[in-house]
């Protein structure tokens, strides 16, 4: 069996693309994957989501998933291990050989945020422990928060913090910042933002229901201290889920897929929507507005192939 | 008063700029002019918008416009008649001659339908008369539809109607169609979709709930005739709501905002989002994952100012 459309992914810009190709016709099968749903899954409330105040990451991805399965989305909860390309119709093969082939296909499986995994990280995972300022900074107003990393995205967290509190510590493994000089300076020259260097976290303690402390080692002299905290932002990079792709369609030096005319990758008729191919927004609703415009272009690419 | 941040426009682009714009503190105006809400708000039933089966497009709007309420945005409700973008603080005139003054700016005037203006056009809006047919398509399985309008988005409509029913009928003013020839050739292979050329659409009646029936007029004859319908998409053309920005940022020869690097126009602090820079898309969705874009990005900006 060829498919018209085969969706990769099953956050934000994969359910919405399946919803905008179920209402065009293109009976698309989402591969979900195993832990299907994106990012959203291991959030707590959101208060980011147009027209809806505050919800349940997991909650607003059910309703995404049900509104797909509605519509008629068909779903396979296997992983994808290898795919080709290359010839048409294109192929896909699950981690246990199971063939699927499709006209067009959207990818949209999403970034993985580089964790630490100290103790406490997933413990408090959604309850003090974050990665995404943008989302959860406005809850700390006030309030103590740990950014680890020194990169452009810990540069960009401190400094968006600074808008909320005055109480921001960077944590950096090495003995400068290596973010662009712009957004160094910006750090650097703001008293609000303390920094120190040579050292990570090792261990997220709380009172069970929230972040209260961290324990710090620095590298050079293996010495502990706990800092106080009420948020452990962890900027330390994300990476692309990409792997299966390499050698198939066009990535770029970090590992995220190239994207001309707004979602076409490399190879004609394969598209990509959200946070594996965005690393400069990375919200829900961009990439479930990406995940749209990938839909309509497939339905158009699929339009002209008759 | 200098605002950090002006929005003008209010539907779904405008808004969630402004729901993410709240959020990082910049505390924004929007002026959300005399007809709030956007085109959603001329829409009845929508069931496109993610993890929502069906909702009213004026609810969905309301919904939006009460969240960006809740998170600190200001509303104006006038329409601006004037900008000058030549200087900073960047500076906005109602038609009453109100002054506003902003460090960033984003345009979110978004793009009005042309309409035709004959009766039953407005009573029988959303009952049969849309302007979208990926939105509405759907609703009309083996229904008799009419399509108005010979050029690209007219052609795309006709096509994209073929997978939900046989009953098609293109109403073309000029002899001839006006779209590309691949969109041309496409349409004009389809034995479901018939064309009545040199000819307009002078009434559109119904029984008081949805479309019935139109009365075509044929332009050199100028005789009358019924057609019975259950659908009408009125697909001549939109008017991105850009007239009083000509001549201080660039243009396409359509009047649609001209973009870079995403939501960026030619003045660096002024950004756009939604249909009046999107003649592509036009979904709430999108428009909406723009808006986030442009927020994000003026935060950005405005923080390098600092």
């Amino acid at each position: 069996m060829i498919h018209k459309l085969i969706i990769i992914g099953s956050g934000p810009a994969g359910l919405t693309a399946g919803i905008y190709a179920a209402r065009a016709e293109l009976q698309p099968l989402i591969i979900e994957g195993k832990k299907p749903g994106g990012q959203l899954m291991g959030t707590s409330y959101i208060e980011n989501w147009p027209g809806v105040s505050r919800i349940l990451g997991p909650d607003l991805m059910m309703h995404m998933q049900e509104h797909a399965k509605e519509l008629g989305c068909s779903f396979v909860s296997s992983n994808i291990a290898r795919v080709d390309f290359s010839t048409k119709p294109f192929k896909l093969w699950t981690q246990r050989e199971q063939e699927y082939q499709a006209q067009a296909i959207i990818i949209a499986t999403g970034a993985t945020p580089n964790l630490l995994g100290c103790p406490g990280e997933q413990q408090y995972w959604g309850k003090g422990v974050t990665t995404c300022a943008v989302c959860d900074g406005a809850l700390y107003k006030d309030k103590r928060v740990i950014i680890l990393g020194g990169g452009d995205t810990a540069l960009e967290d401190a400094s968006f913090m600074t808008k909320f509190t005055n109480k921001i510590t960077m944590v950096h493994i090495k003995d400068e910042l290596t973010g662009s000089k712009v957004m160094q300076k910006r750090v650097l020259d703001n008293p609000n933002i303390n920094i120190i260097y040579q050292s990570t976290i090792i261990n997220i303690n709380g009172d069970g229901n929230h972040v209260t402390e961290v324990t710090l080692q620095n590298q050079q002299t293996k010495e502990e201290t706990t800092l106080e905290t009420d948020a452990v932002f962890i900027a330390i990079g994300l990476r692309p889920q990409t792997e299966i792709f390499k050698g198939q369609i066009a990535l770029d030096q970090w590992g995220y897929i190239k994207l001309t005319d707004q979602t076409k990758t490399s190879v004609p008729g394969v598209f990509a929507a959200g946070d594996v191919a965005d690393f400069r927004y990375r919200q829900a609703i961009t990439s479930a507005g990406v995940g749209c415009m990938a839909a309509l272009d497939a339905e158009r690419y699929l339009a002209a192939l008759e």
